[in-house]
């Protein structure tokens, strides 16, 4: 009995149902309507919900609890059961109403995310993100709060020209967010003075050019110096591994010849 | 009123302050015009205003104007307070010149850079971007005058197909910014290849060929050459800390050294 | 005779037939078909295939066959010579299937790939690659199971509103890639947010408020951190050699103080 | 006479000229054709010429050619003084060929490389960027190899279906190049796909999946690879000085270190 329970929670067993499940769902969303390969991929999927949900009991049965609660892992695989069970009544509800669906679909779909465990090392790469994100939050607050505010800027400069995409700050900040990614920046730019040029205002030439500045200004603050930022943090960060090695190491040094000289003055 | 005033000039409460006026500017901006939402903004960012101003005489009236003057944040609030000024006038001004209003409310939204304080660990990250600016002056310097090479040559060759883009130097200079940031070179390359066509030149084949050459060569050295020795003078810059800071511990190490020497002969 | 055989497979021999034989497969797609020119380029690269044919028998004969293919070099010269031997056949086949005919001419094309050996530090170069690719295989795992996810996410969402970018979890998985390189993002997005206006959807303000967060997202993780992560991994490893260096020398200057510690004793 | 010599070839009043230069350039090309300001600008630019000419024989004159000679800034100096000299024959020419007059143009604009002097530690910028290229030579040659395969391969694979972009090797290597940038990659597969369902072929899924296989590709290998290899060797090579100076120190250490053994055993 013992036997078939740890082979039953065993990883080789439970990574080989992640990998069918991410199949059936994919291969499911595949399937063409109403066909019968989607129903089958649709019952796999269910069978795979029920085996996680059993999986989970079996081991907080045989580890305890508060075992079972320690790692972060199978936090993170207990609350995707939750997550699931809603989508183990979608048989047997009337599901007229789209919302729910598409709810309940998108919860059988954060079980993918368990295939993340197939990364190698994912422990030491989930440190690493982190750190470089920890040291890395001033340079992305700072680009934030700088979209922020050329997004203000830009509503009141470009509102009138181009209401569609300054229409209002929200609408600015995803215009100034596409001019930080520097993905057609110009176009933007262009729409901006053509609309000019059709409204016949007066100084269209001073406005070209105070747009371009302004864009031209935006693209250097996000794109260009952003970037290298946040990637000069990154790995900066990264390489603080090997320096606090050699540091580790030159301290060693140091305290092997203080040792040298306790031994000399003794 | 000590601790009135003192509570007055607080971190905390002129952090609450800086945020409901960051979102008085923006919801501002979201309500349509004339209603009366947005009428309620605009007085909520007139009391703002009026805060900042007490603070800065409340805070001068306190510790002096020295000390108050020796910080370069006070200094940058002050400048604000200064700036914001002419913008209380504005209910009171017949404000039908569109240039007057425009500039008012840009010197209202002055007052966003308030919230960069916001920033975690604000004054090692602007040491560090000033650092790294300062060691990529020279990389963006060169690039800034490779741009205005290209640009006058560009002018000299593409005038007479495309005036909208290369017709003086100044729109060359913005369209080989365009091309160094990679985004649409190859649009700019394809247009001028497309006029060349229709206006019928004799050897079109040399001149697509120069043109590609002209616009590959300006990607790579511009997109390609200049944001990858930007990058890398910013990761060298960033990264100048570890160094330093291994370089004193060995120098420790050699003084520890050197004075185990000196004991040994005495 | 010896002389001659290390005059037939020396490198600078070999090296020159390989720039002839990429040289006339460059030259013979050049050539207009039906032209002598073409005719004569393919006949001279029938000459070459033959050459390295006798080159490898040569130095399979001359050195034995295991020194021959102790290299990972030769063994690369003889897969491309087992390759291109269909290609011989050629010109006595009556070539009317489509599908043949490619597959004979992208062998031919192997063998361009032995001008990646002029590249100067090749194995050195070959090793840094395996090395940074071998230390970001996690980041780019990582980036590869978020698009499958994204992928899945976006065809449940999209799949009615842009069929032929997300109508199954493939074509989604394209377009998610493509959001990953920043190239056109925020087309996709807007092309959404048109067919949602079109078909007269009830809330297309909270649908495209949804869209728009989606695609930042996916643009932020793949196309800004994953990027910035592999690069970091990658300079991480390219650097590696300098700080086992430094390692190096300090393991050995802790020897040394070793070693006057024993000295002192004895 | 000698105190005259002196300034007039002192850096101070040579920069001055050269921005006096550079500035007619510009303004000379930004002003419209036939206007007084060209022409004034053309004579300024004129007498700029004379005095670079005469700057470089009075140099030559006080210190003697050898030493004149031994500077590489000098020679380049020289040469723009040799290539300028047509341009003094402009105003005496009838310059009916547009060749003669645009090459006459572009040697002046030559001269506009002078200002490239005005970067901070140009020197030191020159010697790591050259360090830089040669150890990422190897990984823009290799590029530019992969490139030539690809190209080949693409005008095998889709020269019927896009002659434009694919019709011979020189096009699809431009082409190739362009989605090494990422700059517009997808639209290029767009447009074979479109092409392939046109012209009715039978197996079009099959074509649009190797399609997007290859263009995937040569992104991730040109576009992510490949960049991100240059940027890791260029961050590499600069972090050197770095190294080297730790390398330097440890050494120096190592060395007090064994002069202390020999001092104890004496």
């Amino acid at each position: 009995m013992r036997r078939w329970v740890d082979w039953f929670v065993s990883d080789r067993l439970v990574m080989a149902i992640i990998v069918l499940n991410a199949t059936a769902l994919v291969l499911h969303e595949m399937a063409s309507r109403g066909s019968l390969a989607r129903s089958a991929w649709f019952w796999i999927d269910y069978v795979c919900v029920i085996f996680f949900l059993v999986e989970a009991l079996v081991k907080i049965r045989r580890d305890g609890w508060k075992i079972y609660w320690a790692s972060s892992w199978t936090k993170f695989d207990f609350s995707v059961v939750l997550v699931s069970m809603p989508a183990l009544l979608g048989p047997f509800l009337d599901l007229g109403k789209f919302a729910i669906v598409l709810i309940l679909r998108l919860g059988r779909l954060f079980r993918l995310f368990r295939v993340l465990r197939f990364i190698p090392n994912l422990d030491h790469l989930v440190l690493g993100i982190r750190r470089a994100l920890r040291a890395s939050i001033g340079v992305f607050l700072g680009l934030l709060l700088i979209n922020l505010i050329l997004a203000v800027m830009a509503t009141l400069l470009f509102r009138d020209l181009d209401p569609e995409h300054f229409g209002n700050p929200v609408a600015s900040g995803y215009s100034i967010f596409q001019v930080f990614t520097v993905e057609g920046w110009y176009e933007i730019a262009e729409r901006l003075e053509e609309r000019a040029e059709e409204s016949g205002m007066t100084d269209t030439r001073l406005l070209v050019a105070g747009t371009r500045a302004f864009f031209v200004a935006a693209v250097l603050i996000g794109g260009i110096l952003g970037l290298s930022l946040a990637n000069a943090v990154f790995v900066d960060e990264m390489m603080m591994d090997n320096t606090e090695s050699l540091e580790r190491r030159i301290d060693s040094l140091t305290d092997e010849i203080k040792r040298l000289r306790d031994d000399l003055k003794t």
